[in-house]
């Protein structure tokens, strides 16, 4: 089991391509084989397939043979994990201005009463 | 100027290091000078400024120069780029889970019926 930061490495790693990020849209849409997932691609199988590895190690998608045929979807978990840390990152931003107001309005209501 | 794919590329890539994300984390708590981001860290001053170079091409972080510090700081619009992609995709997802749970609504309801 890989720790959080390391999984976080792998997951923006993963995203931080356009083929792999199609991929992800993709499947957000709903599971597919590999030949359906690799059918907009201008690009081999055996690229598209290493971009599949790519995704699947980062935890963001898995894959499942079923039959002769292999399934991919997305691990809507792991997407919520890399949102998660972005809205985090945003909230601590947004509460830095929100106490930057409140200083403000404190120093104009503090001048009134003078 | 970047099209909006190649940007979504690095600024993933540059958050795809706990190093740069501690950065982010840090700049989104208010700006901060090169020495006071790089105090946290145990590496060397060029080491810094590479990891601070691969955000500012992102896009991520801007930095400034005032007097003889270098001032840096989160820039929020690009943060939150990186978030609306990922809620895109989130959306996405939950909407096929919403029509998947309607169909199979509308399933029970014909079965009723019959």
């Amino acid at each position: 089991m890989l720790n959080q930061s390391t999984q976080l490495d792998l997951m923006f790693q993963a995203l931080a391509d356009p083929s792999r990020r199609g991929m992800v849209e993709r499947l957000c849409r709903g599971p597919a084989s590999v030949s359906e997932l690799a059918a907009p691609f201008e690009m081999s199988l055996p690229a598209v397939l290493q971009h599949l590895q790519v995704l699947e190690a980062s935890g963001l998608v898995k894959t499942e043979k079923i039959g002769r045929v292999r399934s991919c979807s997305v691990e809507s978990k792991a997407l919520r994990s890399v949102e998660h840390w972005i809205s985090a990152r945003r909230s601590t931003w947004e509460q830095r201005f929100d106490r930057l107001g409140a200083y403000l309005s404190a120093q104009a209501e503090a001048e009134k009463k003078k």
